[in-house]
């Protein structure tokens, strides 16, 4: 881990090529790991190869800039790295970046912010032992703001909490009757089913299980299980009933036996769980979103109508307009708006904590609608 | 009005001329006049210029055509015009279309379909007298579909109905205590405004009156009054509080002592009324779509949770999901989903009635989530 450098230790074109990898970052989605992004920069100057992380078991950015330029036959000795983040130090589910930087032959790394773990294991103080050169601090406030609320799970050794609402334009997610199946459209399902894919953990509330009774798998476009599955939470004080589908036979059906979303995170959390999707039902995403624990919303947005049924929210204990939860659009993961289907697909973060409310800038012409 | 041609009468480039007149209509807004795009063919079968009509009050596609090609100076001599509707006959805020055409010396016209409107009067019968070849029937069914609830509602002898709802993510349209200025983000009270100077009557009910107390007045940018106000009108069996802002000084404010959306659409169309924004609140926006007599959704949709508070709607008669009033994207006024600020504003019109759903062609891997 490296003090940060002064800003005027950086060239224009390292400055350029970091927004470049920031950009990149921003492909990639949210979740267990940081959004990273990472580009090579030759030394004449000229940004070469570009690279971003694509989600929790798949290669870091530095590895997937490396990657295409191995790729392509370039010869990256003497090329300076941009990352927005430390480079590992860490053999997880891929290699150690550190390695795969070093072995390259690049000699020079800039990154944008320390990795926040173990500070002692971090790869600055490894890449400088092998005669790498390394400075940080380039970009660091938007490279922070990029990742802010996975900087905030991880200080609070909490997992990263995904909610996820499948809803109608008038924000019910069951008719009347009960009925949901389906709200949203075959291809929303199938995103859903790519989110299940790689976090790990699911949680529901026991209404849900009873209500629904849900299998929570993973599965394939043709409906086949995927090979990855997550874990399967029930949170709340009622049993998991013996014949429920999410009991599944792989043993990853957990009971949570509270209501609070704090000590569920905790437990999920020590049982390994660095990305959770909060699916439902209603208590359970009002419950997180009132105690601030979502860090990701993800809305799928049906172009149809109820007028009654379940809303997806069943209060958050807001009274007056003033007191709103503001989110801002989160241009990660494909973009804040996507169509699947007829749906839309809406990506959120909660708002900046300092970022001002457009609504209180309205001008005195507007008022008395 | 003439009788529909063979398709086999019109050239390739008639066609493609056609389907860029049918495009430039989606530009324009939807209302009491329907979308019209006009193309002008050269004698060499070039497409020379487009037009489209963009509200009432503003000229017609074939009056906008011909002025684009008087501004570049171009000589009409022999031209072909392919426009989505039969040229108007009449004069309105605009003149006749028929006169614009013969003046410029066009000397053929290809039109989609008939005016609905009192047939004796149609545009084709003029220019024919005038000796310009007229034909019809050219993409008719495309042309239809374009201002399908348009067509709908002029044979229905009643308003073409607009229905705005400005909500949170999870359809609140006002806090628990009853604030709701703003939900919306200043672009989207601007937005509003401006629909607000082009339509002919907004319409919202007695509760709305008497909790927000709104001018609905439409006002510019700067806060100053337009100089187009529609006529304000109340719904509801409650009579209008002497110092209620709506009823402004300008004798524009109406009371429409019903509970009905078809008797209060009866009596605005029998005042002149052809277009009318039903703004609120929530009894008033159910009642409106539980009747099916809405022709087009527009929700200012703010990135905001309340939780709890009044929903849009307060019931449509809906008991189970497989009921759900269905609705499609509609890419007319400048798109389906458009950034206003912070919010989105979607825009929609009910699903076509032959439209399959493709919520029932999930596949059958999707089943049991």
């Amino acid at each position: 881990m490296a003090s940060a450098t002064p800003a005027t230790d950086f060239t224009d074109g390292e400055a350029a090529a970091m927004d470049v990898a920031l950009a990149a970052a921003l492909q990639g989605p949210r979740g267990a790991n940081p959004l990273v992004g990472a580009t090579i920069l030759s030394p004449e100057g000229t940004s070469l190869f570009t690279g971003h992380h694509r989600g929790a078991g798949t290669p870091h950015a530095e590895a997937d800039a490396i990657a295409q330029a191995q790729e392509a036959g370039a010869d990256l000795s003497g090329c300076t790295m941009l990352v927005t983040l430390e480079p590992c130090n860490h053999v997880g589910r891929t290699g150690p970046c550190t390695e795969a930087i070093i072995d390259a032959g690049i000699t020079s790394v800039v990154y944008a912010v320390d990795d926040p773990h173990d500070p002692a294991a971090g790869g600055a103080r490894t890449l400088r032992a092998a005669g790498v050169q390394v400075r940080s601090g380039l970009a660091a406030e938007k490279a922070l703001e990029l990742n802010r609320r996975w900087f905030a799970a991880v200080a609070a050794l909490r997992p990263f909490v995904t909610l996820h609402i499948a809803q109608t334009l008038d924000s019910r997610i069951a008719a009347e009757d009960g009925t949901s199946q389906w709200i949203s459209s075959p291809e929303s399902l199938a995103d859903n089913h790519a989110i299940r894919r790689r976090i790990d953990a699911i949680l529901v509330g026991t209404e849900t299980v009873m209500v629904d009774n849900p299998r929570l798998s993973a599965r394939e476009p043709d409906g086949t299980p995927s090979s990855a599955q997550p874990v399967r939470a029930v949170m709340g004080l009622r049993g998991i009933p013996a014949n429920a589908a999410i009991r599944g036979d792989d043993g990853l059906a957990h009971h949570l036996p509270t209501r609070e979303p704090k000590e569920a995170l905790a437990a999920l959390y020590e049982a390994g769980t660095r990305h959770v999707m909060v699916e439902g039902g209603s208590r359970i995403l009002s419950a997180f979103l009132t105690a601030g624990l979502v860090d990701e919303l993800i809305v799928y947005l049906a172009p149809t109508l109820l007028g009654s049924g379940t809303s997806a929210l069943n209060g958050l204990g807001i009274g007056t307009l003033a007191d709103a939860q503001r989110w801002e659009w989160d241009a990660a993961d494909g973009g804040s708006v996507r169509s699947l289907g007829a749906d839309l697909r809406l990506h959120l973060q909660p708002q900046h904590p300092l970022s001002s409310d457009p609504r209180n800038a309205a001008e005195p012409a507007q008022k008395g609608s």
